[in-house]
């Protein structure tokens, strides 16, 4: 019988933290490719442009004007998914027909002044800026909603529709499905293991070594061993952190550093400002912050949608809706390339 | 107190096949858009061209040369992401680290010999055909797999690369992720209510009519209460049936008719060749069918990108990555718009 091997031979892995299997094909990668190929990127967004909604001094769709900011900029989304007011929809008639309300707020933060940078051409100190209003802004909305979503859709082909480098965050009165998910997964491996299953995860794939990507004296960045997207990574601080809230200045400034040689990788993979998109989870907030969440581990996760180059991305179509994610490289081989690619963004150059 | 009003107001919905909620905040759609538009499409591909390896008569990537067929043609797909004889990779070493063998195969399965048609365009005996062909290949690989995935990737937004008319057929030696999730919900139905989840559902929806899009003497389409996609339809028969195989003469000519009603409307909705994923799921199969499967519903889900326009697509990005579905229309209006679109294609116009 033939000896397995990941890079060669089918076979599927568990996600333990959403509770989901992925179909990994590696030998799919040798297909040849004649589908859709995205548009190419646009030119640089000037750096200020009067007529954008998030540049400073820029007049917003309901005509507030924006202060002439020159960190970050946190304001209300003008077209917001999530309202504070919506009434109840009333108790549901049947089993299969089952409405609740939903309540919240949608808000952007602009990351920097200028239209031409994304978060891999900020400085550190830049970043840690950024890192700081997101620590601030899940204590704000922590304090009335259970769940802060900080989530950030960095190019066209993730449906971000202006330049400006930016993110958002979504509070809602519900616990989202994916957080959901997470918890009880936490929440069943901390019963049955007795520590949080982040905390092992990193712990064993620091002894593992073939997923990271990138290590530090508070952080690892590694393709988790269920990776769906091809270069999806997970960033974990090494302290057992709850909530963004609760990093040290020691540990945002080392954020701050390991993100910028992250994306800084991501945008060298294939030479072009790598889109993705990225978002924070922990432990739930709201009126129920102060029970037992020991359970959960603070982390990030990034969704790039590339697989082959700059413009042929993965479709998760299909097979990956009706059935099963299903990946087209090893999450080894993917972390092999991540951490080949030089730490210099391309852009700047070698000084 | 405001009144509650599903149109107005956000709320979030529960899915009971594949335990899921979406926040449906229809308000949203007010937001103009800014965002990346799709490549308007193509021309029309050439009825017959000897270099697409989909066509009668054309040689594969593997040498093969296809036959003159004037029906459907199946064939074993050159890049498999399924392979019959993967080994096993052997027991996990640790429980965050799960790996399981996976075995099948993956056929590509043309539904015309011309390259210039799509489904809506075909006749109804030959769409007819089309079903007869996903019946037989449900029997012939379900003989050896407990799960028989059939799949279409329509246009290129959804990753198809080859504009001949054709699906995919996937089948595995376990269960997939959402045929596990459609087994657990369908399976506690049923123990906790005596009757299949899908046909209570079906009897509702005809009850309740606001959701119903197409009804014929054997069949159902609806926008489902659940829906993510703003345009997501289900197809369901009246009669309680497992699995493809089991549909009567009657019922396949049946659906032959409603699939082009409802893909013709699709087409008319933004006068495109409509794109979507669409897939079958019906009881499992392999070495197990004998069991009882009465819980299971046979049924197609519709997955279409569009939510705009022809060019305007949803983005399913960030915090529906991250957190949970979200959509910008109700269900209500989605099926609303859809009764209303003529039932002859544009492309054929009034006769
Ligand atoms: O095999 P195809 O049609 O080229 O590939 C397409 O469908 C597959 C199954 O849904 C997906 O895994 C691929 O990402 C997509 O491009
Ligand atoms: O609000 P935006 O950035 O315009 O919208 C984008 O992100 C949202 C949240 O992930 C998605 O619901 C939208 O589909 C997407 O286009």
């Amino acid at each position: 019988a033939t000896t397995f091997r990941a890079s060669e031979h089918q076979h599927i892995r568990y996600n333990p933290l959403q509770d989901e299997w992925v179909l990994v094909s590696a030998h799919r990668m040798k297909r040849p490719w004649q589908g859709q190929v995205e548009p190419p990127l646009l030119k640089t967004a000037p750096r200020h442009d009067p007529h954008n909604p998030l540049c400073p001094g820029a007049t917003r769709a309901n005509g507030e004007v924006n202060p002439y900011y020159d960190g970050t900029f946190l304001f209300d989304n003008d077209f917001p998914a999530l309202q504070p007011d919506a009434p109840n929809p009333g108790p549901s008639d049947h089993p299969l027909f089952q409405t609740e309300a939903a309540r919240g707020v949608c808000k952007v933060m602009c990351f920097h002044p200028w239209s031409d940078v994304t978060l891999p051409l900020m400085s550190v100190p830049e970043i840690r800026t950024v890192i700081d209003a997101w620590a601030a802004v899940t204590e704000e909305l922590g304090a009335r909603y259970p769940w802060v979503q900080i989530f950030e859709n960095k190019g066209a082909m993730m449906g971000c529709s202006n330049p400006h480098p930016h993110c958002q965050v979504w509070a809602s009165s519900f616990l989202p499905d994916i957080a959901q998910r997470e918890e009880r997964s936490q929440q069943a491996y901390q019963s049955q293991h007795g520590e949080p299953l982040l905390m092992e995860y990193g712990h064993q794939e620091l002894l593992r070594k073939e997923r990271l990507v990138l290590t530090s004296e508070h952080w690892l960045v590694l393709v988790p061993f269920w990776a769906v997207w091809p270069f999806q990574t997970l960033l974990l601080p090494r302290r057992h952190v709850r909530r963004l809230p609760e990093l040290t200045p020691a540990e945002r400034d080392d954020l701050a550093s390991i993100m910028k040689k992250l994306l800084t990788k991501y945008d060298n993979l294939f030479e072009t400002s790598f889109p993705y998109s990225m978002g924070w989870h922990g432990a739930p907030t709201g009126s129920e912050a102060g029970a037992n969440w020991d359970h959960w581990q603070l982390h990030a996760h990034y969704y790039p949608p590339l697989l082959r180059s700059a413009t042929v991305r993965k479709f998760m179509v299909g097979y990956e809706m009706l059935a099963q994610a299903q990946r087209d490289l090893t999450p080894e081989q993917a972390a092999e390339r991540l951490r080949t690619v030089p730490e210099v963004h391309y852009r700047l150059g070698q000084k």
